[in-house]
């Protein structure tokens, strides 16, 4: 089955993006959002993709303007779901909120809709029943900037049905995604599997003064060839988000770290997109060549 | 203080290469070895060590030819000592025969000399009084084929003085490695401590049927902008090791990734060097551009 009909619920930083890629590749695509409000921040966000795409992937301005005419904004609920091929789900994570959504759409959706989340720290299988389809519903992740960062996870619960995998597989890629395939329920899917750990291991070893960020990451670098260390990947994710990662942690050794963060964020070392995080942008330490030698 | 005269305690695999790189670079360098059989090995994995040098950094004939005339070999440990000013102990990782050697070494060495030791699993903190001089001693370890993996990790115990670091750091150098310099005593230095729980992390989501090898290495190169996933990492580290390393794991899912390592032996999967491991080698599947679409 190709989906064709596009529904996301809500318009945040991921909802927005989703949605945009999706138009963007010429899919019918609606962004429901609870009031008019939240569909002009859906908005603007949409217009600094529009910049993006352009700057990032050179998408031309006749592609914006196609992906534009693609690209619905409703709160009408009812009508946004009328034939939907697929629906995802891209609410905040908070659960009450989202069984609060599963429970109209279940209501209202067509029994063929399939619905898919974008939650990246619950887990899919809590709200399977709700959604009246859990053989229809199944988890899916994207990394942010998704015409750059262009990874889908596409990870399944234990009612998801065979077939829709496979499905999402191929919608993944007409909307130009990469595929990632997550057999099963994996908290923190593939990538967050291994990238949270990995960078809360190189936080502990900064904590506890056994080295130094730089040189933590130039170990890392030199060892396994990597264009970047643990801490250059941090820059780009960025300090809010590693301060709420880390305060969050069970471990009490990351948890220690989130003070660092927070620091930093009141320095105003923000990460990359700020020109100041552990090293500064655009031309960090770690690619001059002498960093390595 | 620069190191000029140079013992390697211990002509195996590291031994041998750290040897021959301090000859390499000019420094007057002796393997002590228990007998001539172990001296004989030593000196047929030299003559490897010369081979590869010539390959894989171009090193051209004169260069390995002066590297022999800086290297000697003996069994004659009271010689060997006399006017060393840097000891490297390279043997077995086996406390019993570390012991005997320090305590031999400590009757045998002029107070002034340092003695570093290139243990992997165990803590340097263990030996510093063995050697009668816990100030001039610390850990100093290699990743393989140090002529191109050129790290030196340089790790400190509690005794250590603050200048040895420094002085190892600048030795490094001179024989051709990037020095990482380890604040204190850190279990798996820098890089083993980050990629040793990076792969058991990989291999519990592939154990557990989350998802397959090349999915997982393609959600970190794609993710992470690395030019290898930890399942390519494990090519070239060899099934072999990775055998040890999950054997010994504490983490029994970790630990019953080891059966497949064994498989993948007995199958002749061997890794990079053998030409087949996970990928398929010299042209394994990750390399080719459409791995990563």
């Amino acid at each position: 089955m190709t989906f064709n009909n596009v529904v996301v619920v809500g318009g945040g930083t991921l909802g927005s993006q989703i949605a945009f890629m999706s138009a963007f590749h010429g899919k019918n695509t609606t962004i429901w959002g609870r009031s008019d409000g939240s569909l002009d921040r859906a908005k603007a966000r949409v217009a600094r993709w529009e910049e993006a795409v352009k700057k990032d992937i050179g998408a031309t301005d006749q592609q914006v303007k196609d992906a534009e005419a693609h690209l619905h904004y409703t709160t009408d609920l009812k009508a946004a779901l009328k034939g939907a091929d697929l629906v995802v789900e891209a609410l905040s994570e908070d659960p009450d909120v989202k069984n609060d959504f599963y429970k109209k759409f279940s209501d209202l959706a067509d029994p063929d809709t399939v619905i898919v989340t974008n939650t990246s720290t619950l887990l899919p299988s809590e709200f399977a029943d709700a959604t009246g389809r859990p053989e229809k519903y199944l988890g899916y992740h994207f990394a942010n900037s998704i015409w750059k960062n262009n990874t889908a996870e596409i990870m399944s619960q234990s009612k998801t049905s065979k077939d829709l995998p496979k499905e999402m597989e191929q919608f993944s890629r007409e909307i130009g995604m990469v595929p990632i395939l997550v057999n099963k329920e994996q908290p923190g899917y593939l990538l967050n599997s291994l990238l949270v750990p990995f960078l809360s291991d190189a936080l502990v070893l900064w904590n506890n003064g056994v080295s130094d960020p730089e040189t933590i990451d130039r170990a890392w670098m030199i060892g396994t060839g990597a264009p970047l260390g643990p801490f250059a990947i941090m820059d780009s994710i960025g300090m809010k988000t590693m301060y709420d990662i880390t305060k969050m942690s069970t471990n009490p050794e990351v948890k220690k770290a989130s003070e660092k963060f927070k620091t930093m964020i009141d320095q105003g070392k923000i990460g990359r997109e700020s020109g100041k995080g552990f090293y500064t942008y655009p031309d960090p330490d770690f690619k001059k060549p002498e960093f390595l030698k």
